[in-house]
């Protein structure tokens, strides 16, 4: 049997990371592939608290189980729009907020309202994996900007502005996925004045920005926006928890009102169970606490992986430093292929994520992305001895 | 400030009955213009176990918060495999099943697997809106079959499938929205063959078929498939809650492969709330039970409505009677213009969904859908008596 699907998904056939995540069931390998909250920073009490509330109040528990309206309940859109100021992101009214099912979501809707099949859009080099794939799925094409410490290379990012037109440009400003690097304040608002001088939307994906272990927090890149041509799309999946799947973007109202209308064409809304168990845990203050509490795990697990990388990996390993997020990014010796090095990694119990796959043109062969938050610093230190091994061997058995 | 959108989102502005929603606040208006369950038939004390349940379990509790798998809970998975066999789909594998956000997201998952630009899909006329709305999204092209009590008029069917080479056809095969009808067992088993014979996909969707208020049911037509064309979509919306996003597609794994890589580049994955909390209620034996003490509530609605219509509807009114499901369809002398009215209606405090809007070239201007699972017999009788009267009074003044 075969059959014929559309020209955007017909060649689609599942993102590499889910693909390694079905191997990943195995308790003996160390897993530094996926991006996934520590177990000890997800708040059980708390959401089971919230839920029992919502029900144990007959009109709100059946406002939760009954439908509900496509952008979102209003008492969550309230607490998202105080947690914006947090960020420098100000004057938001409810028409600014759409609540999303995870800020994947978002990503998804506003390429839907943005994007033609050809569009180009134009991408940090590396980014996050499963927004190629989505751009991929709209038929338009992503094209990578050279990308540093600082965050995009300007001169490169205008001169591809002007070259290719794009219809829009994403960055993960803070704690980057795949790198954990941060745009730093000029960068942000030297972007926001591009978005505006070409009439470019620009998405701003702040999932991680709250995970800051050491250094200064930087404002949004949405709040040097003066023309609102940014949107801001965020999520609680790494803050509160990922799996009931609560995220949201703000923008400008005529935006929103479009991802609204691309969200009433395919969940309808979110799970008002979610929207409203969070709103009651920002409403209850769970969620400074709960995060002041997560980061001293994330930074020691962080560290712990730092320490490892100096001590197992071969000299001429680099490795960024992030003051947050989830993420280091490693680059070896030009002589490792680290998707070839992958199943040998596996057979030694020890994963990560090639890198070739977080580049819009699949470059950077010998670059991996290592995830540190859902492993002890002891298991951390025994995968990285386990990956620093592999590498040495390797690079000995090629000069 | 104005921005340039997609060609495919620029010209949708909202659908209409999401607008109409927004005006249903105020408690003095009977409404049959939604699709909402009756407040009663809301299971909210098992559904509060069902969470409490699982956040008691510490394993369960993490797997909850914890990101999960795109295809859904296997538990979930599991019981959906069960209660297909009621319909007559047998012999399904886990891989045979995607757990949805509800079912709307199955049909924006399927067009996006299937259909390109341009592309033309056979509906039911009049049709789900909703279903409309997401052909446009993906600039494509909905075309009307005649519809008439037991199903497609299946001559108009393959002269259409023979003239416009559809990519997919989309049938609500019981109780469907917005007619009430049900397609006969014959007429199902021949849309299998030509689904078949020309190799397209058929799209049964399936909201409504487990409330049957009299009549013998009727296989799904899944059942009829032999060559894996048909996807089977359905929801927990009408029998446990619409507000917690729950729904499910069913069909050869090739297919649902391809589904799965759809939903990842949007939500992800569904709500592991939401998908545990419903795998534990059937797994406890909750489903068929409250199934069985809802239906006397609905009946009851249902025939007050139709005695209503008997009673103060003009002789020349003409309305379906369902055997089951939310609504009934009613055509009105051809001097009404069900939109023209409404606004009067909603000044006498009742209102509905003009019946054009169901229809994909916009026809059927004197129709209308009403809804009567979310008023109380009385208030029915009272509304349909506004309505009644309007009509009357609409057609007096025009001859």
């Amino acid at each position: 049997m075969s059959f014929t699907f559309s020209d955007a998904l017909a060649p689609m056939n599942g993102s590499a990371t889910r693909n390694i995540f079905k191997l990943l069931g195995r308790p003996e390998i160390i897993s530094f592939a996926g991006g996934m909250p520590a177990r000890d920073c997800l708040p059980v009490k708390e959401i089971a608290q919230c839920c029992a509330e919502i029900f144990a109040d007959p009109a709100e528990a059946i406002r939760c189980l009954q439908y509900g309206a496509t952008e979102g309940v209003p008492e969550l859109r309230e607490e998202i729009i105080k947690l914006a100021g947090d960020v420098g992101i100000t004057g938001l009214g409810h028409e600014n907020v759409q609540i999303l099912s995870g800020g994947s979501q978002g990503l998804d809707l506003l390429l839907k309202a943005f994007v033609n099949p050809g569009d180009i859009v134009l991408v940090e080099d590396p980014t996050f994996l499963g927004f190629l794939s989505t751009v991929r799925s709209y038929s338009a094409r992503a094209l990578g900007v050279r990308t540093g410490d600082g965050g995009f290379d300007l001169e490169d990012l205008e001169a591809k502005i002007k070259k290719y037109r794009p219809k829009l440009i994403y960055a993960i400003t803070t704690f980057s996925n795949p790198t954990g690097r941060t745009h730093s304040a000029a960068n942000r608002k030297a972007q926001a004045e591009l978005a505006s001088k070409y009439k470019l939307i620009l998405i701003e994906d702040d999932p991680y920005g709250r995970l800051r272990y050491e250094g200064t927090p930087v404002p949004a890149l949405k709040s040097f926006d003066q023309t609102g041509q940014v949107v801001y799309v965020s999520s609680f999946s790494k803050t509160i928890s990922p799996g009931i799947r609560a995220g949201f973007a703000l923008g400008h109202e005529d935006i929103i009102r479009k991802l609204n209308i691309g969200k009433q064409g395919t969940d309808l809304h979110s799970s008002n169970l979610t929207m409203m168990a969070v709103a009651r845990y920002l409403q209850k203050g769970y969620f400074y606490p709960h995060i002041e509490k997560s980061i001293p795990v994330y930074r020691g697990r962080k560290n712990a992986m730092m320490e490892a990388l100096g001590r197992y990996m071969p000299g001429e390993f680099r490795f960024t430093n992030p003051e947050g997020g989830l993420f280091i990014w490693g680059e070896a010796d030009a002589k490792i292929d680290t998707q070839e090095l992958f199943s040998e990694a596996m057979a030694r119990n020890a994963a990560y994520i090639q890198g070739s796959v977080f580049f819009a043109n699949g470059m950077g062969a010998n670059t991996l992305r290592l995830n540190f938050s859902n492993e002890s610093p002891e298991r951390i230190d025994a995968g990285i001895r386990v990956l620093g091994d592999l590498f040495k061997e390797t690079i000995a058995a090629r000069y």
